[in-house]
């Protein structure tokens, strides 16, 4: 097991219960030896459920089975291997979620279509359909409802650290809570979706309600990361509620009494998205890049996912060295409107560059302490619009080049 | 200096003098200690010219004069200095420019614009003036047919060999020669363009000819190289033609004559593209990605591309892993039309991976024999069109993390 990600956080928060929801981690055996590699989450009948997936052209077998099931808007299980991910499998990876799905079904006492499967890890081989229609039956007496961080750990690959978050809010007068945990280090570009995240309420909301809620959280935090720039074949982010809270039915997502929960679903995805980033592969310094001033939000994220997935950037960003010019090079590049002569510059809130060039006996000294800490900002004005997005990356070192070149041996 | 990169070739080519073309290369002091950082070519008159650049949106103050001067057709000099780029300079930067342009052209007699400059390194700082205009008289003497090889180590920033390349072709009954050379190692994604490149002939060729016949070549050569995805904010390549040899007048690029000029063309500008990924930093393979079956020859060149750019195929080319789930993984995310039912994978000639899934009982034993190798060619057949495109990278190694950590300090 690899060293604990320095840009970790302290410990994993406390998760309270959610009405509705048991969770419960096993070591079936996937692939690894001596953890845990299953994680099974038991909804209560009712749970409606949201999903947001890979964009790529070559997804996962679980991700296809998952769209299939959104349309029925429910859930009563959420099973997730680590160790193999489902791609690139073709029949015989379709029949590892068929007997997985039906397996769960019917110890569940429900439908293969509420059954929502998620497999990480090496592509190209089907998880052992063996293995995990064997451990289900022995996992479901273990379903706890406090077992977050057990299951938080059960879905790690290459993560250093299980990720969690939780936050409550209101709604129409009744507290909802909103749980959630990730896992993600490598292969994090993510395109509308993201790795595997799974979150959790109590709300009374519909699956209608739900998935808008989903977007429109997502575009602000897991599309808003990156590692590496590579998209995974396997992202996915679901959000099941449990309907246990009494609070007015709601039936619109622009409803105004959501405007609490909005804000609470956008903090749990927003702090699980950063903490991906802040175990990136060989992660030594975690960068919060902000830009503003870009034609339109969707600009600035452009923008700045294109200084976060720069090799020229993140490797200077590793060494502590402020090469701004690496930034201005990124800013070039993407392709978004900009301007040279409007573009401003700053690291660690000193002005480095303004209109089309240096600063004018800028100081390097702050900036080179900023540099040489664990946390970055980089602030870019492209002086042109409103539009403005942050994004958080990691730096690019030596230790994601081992890591993903012993990875599958 | 850093050790030549493994894959460099055994020796720079010799290259003929060209009738009309003189060279010479200068210790002026920009940046380096004890190194050659100035370049200048003198063209005999009527010589005419094409040029393509960046299509960074921060483009040099070099890169914004050579647009200027491009209308006129013809060139009488090209000058250009390595240790400091000339971007995101501001009026600083133009003024480094239009000194330099005015003292070339006195020297040679000729138009300001028609002088033709480029500036590599460090971006943010602009070069010296003073020190090239001083410079410039000193070389002038020196000036001579033979210097092809001194004048590519004179542009050379991390390139750890100068890239020289030749060939002859015929128009018309009458032999023309071609020679180029070039400079890039990291910073390499070409967008409708390159690092630099300056290639002479003393074909008798209008400029309007020369342009297109540039154009799409370097689709083909330098736009189908990468070493790191992040495209520079100077990329150049300048076609200069001496007129010198008498063959018959030709008024069109798509005069059928042409046809071996433009298979020289390719040949040079492709030769010297592949040599620029050899030299990438910190490359131990030199990787060809082969792309067919797809939609058109542009989706195949952004597929290729996009496995070309991956850091998870990179590294795990450097460890020499057969990794193929990652080139899935990055023809699913790079947006072009793809049937995962459809795509094959070979490795060194080997089957790997054929109709959305591993070929059965594939022997990774001679896969794993290629890899260990310098040489690496990755093969993928998307089975869907007739679009294909080859596409030149080198893996991702400790030596770029090494590199770019360090180059400014």
């Amino acid at each position: 097991m690899a060293q604990v990600s320095p840009l970790a956080p302290a410990s994993f928060p406390q998760l309270q219960p959610i009405a509705g929801v048991r969770l419960a981690a096993f070591a079936a055996g996937v692939r690894y030896a001596g953890r845990t590699d299953l994680m099974v989450a038991e909804l209560a009948p009712g749970t409606t459920i949201a999903g947001v997936f890979t964009q790529s052209t070559m997804p996962g077998q679980p991700v296809i089975w998952c769209r299939e099931c959104l349309p029925t808007g429910t859930v009563r299980a959420v099973v997730v291997n680590s160790g193999n991910a489902n791609v690139f499998t073709g029949r015989a990876g379709r029949a590892v979620v068929e007997s997985t799905a039906a397996t769960a079904a019917a110890l569940f006492g429900c439908d293969t279509k509420q059954v929502y499967i998620s497999s990480t890890g090496v592509i190209g081989e089907p998880p052992p359909a063996d293995i995990i229609s064997a451990a289900l039956p022995k996992i479901v007496p273990q379903l706890k409802a406090e077992s977050w961080d057990a299951a938080a750990r059960a879905i790690m690959t290459t993560d250093t650290f299980p990720k969690g978050a939780t936050a409550t809010a209101t709604i129409a007068g009744t507290t909802v809570r909103l749980n959630g945990f990730a896992k993600g280090s490598g292969m994090i570009a993510p395109n509308m979706a993201t790795m595997l995240a799974y979150l959790f309420t109590d709300a009374s909301l519909p699956a209608a309600v739900l998935q808008p809620l989903l977007a429109a959280a997502n575009e602000r935090s897991f599309n808003s990361i990156t590692v590496d720039g590579d998209t995974s074949t396997s992202d996915t982010v679901l959000l099941c509620a449990t309907q246990q809270a009494k609070h007015a039915a709601i039936t619109s997502a622009d409803d105004p009494q959501l405007a609490d929960f909005r804000r609470a679903l956008g903090e749990v995805m927003t702090d699980l998205a950063k903490q991906i980033a802040r175990d990136g592969e060989g992660a030594e310094k975690f960068v919060t890049i902000e830009v503003k001033g870009a034609e339109s939000e969707a600009a600035a994220r452009a923008i700045g996912l294109a200084i976060g997935n720069s090799p020229l950037v993140k490797t200077a960003l590793a060494a502590g060295d402020a090469n701004w010019g690496r930034i201005v090079m990124a800013v070039g590049k993407c392709g978004e409107k900009a301007d040279r002569d409007r573009l401003s510059i700053a690291v660690g809130g000193t002005q480095i560059a303004a209109e089309g060039g240096p600063v004018p006996g800028y100081d390097e000294g702050p900036v080179a302490a900023h540099m040489a800490g664990r946390e970055i900002s980089i602030s870019v004005d492209i002086g042109l619009g409103n539009g403005r997005a942050t994004v958080w990356t990691c730096d690019l070192t030596h230790g994601y080049v081992d890591i993903n070149g012993s990875y599958r041996s």
